[in-house]
């Protein structure tokens, strides 16, 4: 407990250290190119790997990054690829930050949507929504002399406007830093990082051509930059856990832990875990906030997601005496469009910078440091919070009389024969996203989704990333939240057909870094022939939510494996086929192929819970009926 | 040449009465869906094909869209692709527009590079650069009701900013367009669509889902909209054709004209063509200037880039007596990094809505009324002017040792053995846009290349839209520049496999459509494994410049055509192998495939005129050396 705010006010020591730095003249002995002054900082915080695309304006850079050892540069195949990369490199990596490295403007701009998808705004101090990734776009551009004389180059507007890419990237961002000289370059870089990490948000970087090789001090790279918060208020944290306490005391100890995406944002995914393992308290997880605790564990009862739950988690969750929400974020597909039945009077609501308890707002009180200062004083109420049932949450596979692949079959399958301890598991915004929701995952197991933004295609960057942030995790190991090592997983991506086409490129760099894993990527291609989470929304029997059919089966070949060295590839279009597939070559592995299965589905078949919240989302577009 | 200012007038009546019809109430009795209003107004401009994705914002409008018979929904692989195909097609349907639909947020920004590579702007009256390709965005957004209330709907920032990504848009489009109720809705929609076709630039467009059924009046559709800027200033005119008459005295006929992209995009092909033949003046091209004059026609003398000229074409144009430049795009690709040898004051520029003799800007004097008037004003030095003498432009097949097929070998044998008249020749950035420009085509050929914006990936995307607007083209016997109507052609697009990589998948939206084309499309796949291009700029031996090598024989197949129906696949290792393809099957046809040829070249082999530019960008980019 002492440890958190410790570490929270070294992160604030060093800080005002870097602030006195770059107030100080820069008389430092050291000398390091600017270049690599960034590489430095991004291995300092874990980074191993760079995703993006070589364009006339980065080379200089790449120089520099090819010849590092530390981090692997993973050339994509094209900039949005790239960014969802980043994003899901960020997202399994906890306590570190996704990279890209683009060129200015054909290169940047390509990689627009998958930087939005990492943005995160605050309307109201007490509203926190979206997906809150820490993802530094790093752009090479014209160099400083340029900008100041201002030619019309190619990849320019060609109107002398060179920040109006920026400016674009303004809107989606956190910070925009440009490096405009070596005397502040430094500063630049750290507060474009900083920002990045502690607020869990994209940051834009600008490095002109002619700064790369530019000399600065290096001394200022003894101070090591921090993701943590500023510590918190002591008075008011004082009065917050007061109020809690309270609360508690209220409720008898009849309380219900919903936990959601931003614990692990905000590097409290360890905290959480401890607070309610001691507590024995019932423990929920948003859509969002899936696999944040452990699936298996006795005390977790499942998914809640508003009125779309299953019966009785909605009931065991809407009914409680007081809900205590950690790291919440409240969007439409992450609360069911908003139809959460808890009143706010019986809510609390812990924040990586405030506090929220019914109506009120605590400000500067993040749940980092706040959450072990909990436990001892409500160590009191855990035996009666352990005897609280929790549903016991599972999904059995139905019987059914056909042959075919149904969704309400699949997604029970997918939990009881395919999951296993370690693997990290991506599901496309699509079927795949919302039967996911149903299944129970085996411990230690790793959940991305880009539920808020929900992107299609993101998914297919996004496993590059996973597959080689968990690769350097398992090496590392990286401790789970129950303190044990991460076990060695592998990468399982489920992706529609639809979606799939949109990034599908991007296998081949998968195919391309195959030689460093130990472990299979298995890629589960749900063909459904087109665009089914559309078709539930609006224009079932519509043309356009047909597709190009591709012949899935020769895809992994075609991207760079002719004679399936490195890659294996199946098709089940019955039970039978599947069920034989996943107890053969799917359990044993391949040790460390691509492996691609094809599962043939009908078009007009989706989870249940999807046509749920497509029938709220239609409603909400108020169109006129379709044919 | 009365022709020319009677149709300005009649546009700016038009916009006139239009003004009348806003100012007016609302009364029309017949009336039209929204949604149906943009589309008549497409129709009328003699668009036939409309591109992006299916998005639950846009799905309504979609059905409206599939059930119009003239126009065809052409869905994409991914909103970049669909960008580029919409910039394509609006590049061959010369006098029309390209459009692209998307939805909100995810879908839109991914089209955001290609939006923004179709952008250009004025930074001082006297200067144009860039692409400027008129392109209509639509955007399906959430309902007016949702963007007033705000909640935090999947595909936002989550921030309740829904203008946001409008905002980002501001940056690189021309106008945008929001239809926030029907009152003003037929207004907005007229103004975005007439400010793309006037300034030959993007536009953006937002429907939100509630506007789409709205009903308003109809009437005022029987009012056109035309792309025409307005009439000349009379009494600027007058004065402008007098010095223009002056210059051409002081030069006693010795005049150059030097043609550019502008010239097309404001419609002004047909203008151009006449005047230098009946004046029989030489007349050169720049790079985006390339087949706005028939480059058989014997008066032609080759292309134009300033110190990256061939000698003898450098030789006659920056030693002219006078130039004059028509349509003129300065940017640093099409100038050779701004290396134009005539001085300014031997220079006349004639653009869109102003000209420029000398250093006297003259505005309100566009060239596409002007030039007409011109002729019997100068026609007088015609015998003159066709005494001066035009260098030959020729591309001879260089004899060489070894079967290896060099650059220096092929860009002969594209121009020899190749092209036919009528073809739709597309090349991508890289060896091929600057392979091309030594090539001269065929008549009637129409050459495509995004030369300033230089995005790679650009030719796969756009040659989609290419294909149909050809077909389109041809089927209504639109009139070639000398009034004969255009023959139908093939569909050619050149393109490295580096550039092909990040774009890929819209070869299956090309198989898909493929049936609806009666001549083959043709894909020249240069296998350099990797960027030449950049290799040439910087890095020539970095890792960072290679890339996964694919099995690109097997690519038609796999995007679709499995049994290869609709598709044929070559390759060519060697000189022999290439020639016996191109005088086989290649001239042959194949009846409407979609044909692929992968053709073998050395990674560090390039066009010596990209050696050239590639040395004058890294002295720009100053970075140190490389490895």
């Amino acid at each position: 407990m002492a440890h958190a705010t410790h570490a929270a006010l070294k992160s604030q020591a060093d800080r005002l250290k870097l602030e006195v730095d770059s107030l100080r003249t820069q008389q430092g002995s050291q000398l390091i190119n600017i270049g690599d002054y960034i590489l430095k900082r991004l291995e300092q915080l874990g980074v191993t790997a760079m995703f993006g695309l070589p364009g006339d304006f980065n080379l200089g850079f790449l120089d520099l990054v090819e010849d590092n050892p530390n981090i692997e540069w993973i050339g994509n195949c094209n900039e949005l690829n790239s960014a969802y990369a980043a994003d899901g490199y960020a997202r399994v990596k906890e306590t570190s930050l996704g990279v890209l490295l683009t060129t200015y403007g054909v290169g940047e701009l390509s990689a627009f949507n998958g930087i939005a998808g990492c943005k995160h705004s605050l309307m109201l101090p007490s509203l926190a929504y979206a997906e809150m990734i820490p993802v530094l776009h790093l752009v090479g551009a014209p160099s400083t002399t340029q900008a100041a004389t201002r030619p019309m180059l190619h990849h320019t507007l060609g109107d002398g406007r060179f920040d109006a890419y920026g400016k674009a990237f303004e809107q989606v961002t956190t910070y925009w830093g440009d490096i405009i000289n070596k005397d502040t370059a430094a500063f630049v870089i750290d507060r474009s990082i900083t920002e990045c990490i502690v607020k869990a948000r994209p940051a834009y970087l600008t490095l002109p051509t002619n700064m790369v090789f530019e000399k600065i001090p290096a001394d200022r790279l003894s101070i090591p930059l921090s993701a943590l918060t500023a510590p918190n208020d002591p008075e008011t944290e004082a009065q917050v856990i007061e109020e809690i306490v309270k609360h508690f005391e209220e409720a008898d100890g009849e309380v219900v832990v919903l936990i959601d995406a931003c614990a692990v944002r905000h590097y409290t995914r360890r905290e959480v875990n401890d607070f309610v393992r001691a507590m024995g308290l019932p423990v929920y997880s948003t859509p969002q906030g899936k696999t944040v605790i452990d699936e298996q564990y006795a005390r977790y009862g499942g998914i809640y997601v508003g009125a779309l739950s299953q019966p009785q988690i909605r009931q065991h969750v809407d009914n409680a005496r007081l809900v205590l929400n950690v790291g919440g974020l409240r969007s439409d597909y992450n609360t069911g469009n908003f139809t959460y039945g808890m009143p706010t009077a019986r809510t609390i609501e812990l924040h990586s910078d405030h506090t929220q308890i019914g109506h009120a707002i605590f400000q500067n009180v993040g749940m980092k440091e706040l959450i072990p200062k909990l436990t001892p004083r409500l160590l009191h109420f855990a035996p009666k919070a352990s005897r609280l049932p929790v549903p016991k949450w599972e999904l059995s596979v139905p019987r059914e009389a056909t042959q075919d692949i149904s969704q309400a079959w699949f997604w029970p399958i997918v939990g009881e024969k395919i999951l296993k301890n370690g693997d990290v598991v991506i599901a496309e915004t699509g079927t795949a996203a919302f039967g996911m929701l149903s299944v129970p995952f085996p411990a230690n197991t790793t959940y991305v989704s880009q539920l808020l933004w929900g992107s299609i295609g993101y998914s297919v960057g996004a496993a590059l990333g996973c597959q080689l942030a968990a690769r350097d995790r398992a090496a590392a190991g990286v401790p789970t939240s129950t303190g044990a090592p991460v076990p060695s997983g592998r990468t399982i991506l489920f992706v529609g057909d639809g979606s799939m086409q949109l990034t599908a490129q991007e296998v081949s760099s998968m195919i391309r870094w195959q030689h460093t894993l130990k472990e299979d990527t298995v890629i589960f291609l749900l063909n459904n022939d087109g665009y089914t989470i559309e078709r539930f929304i609006h224009g079932r029997h519509r043309r356009y939510n047909s597709i190009q059919r591709w012949d899935w089966g020769s895809l992994l070949r075609t991207f760079g494996d002719p004679k399936e060295e490195r890659t294996k590839s199946y098709r089940a279009a019955t039970k039978s086929e599947l069920l034989e597939l996943l107890a053969g070559p799917i359990a044993k592995g391949h040790g460390g192929k691509i492996v691609l299965v094809e599962v043939i589905m009908d078009k007009d078949d989706g989870p249940q819970i999807l046509a749920d919240q497509a029938q709220l989302s239609a409603k909400a577009n108020a169109y006129e009926p379709t044919v």
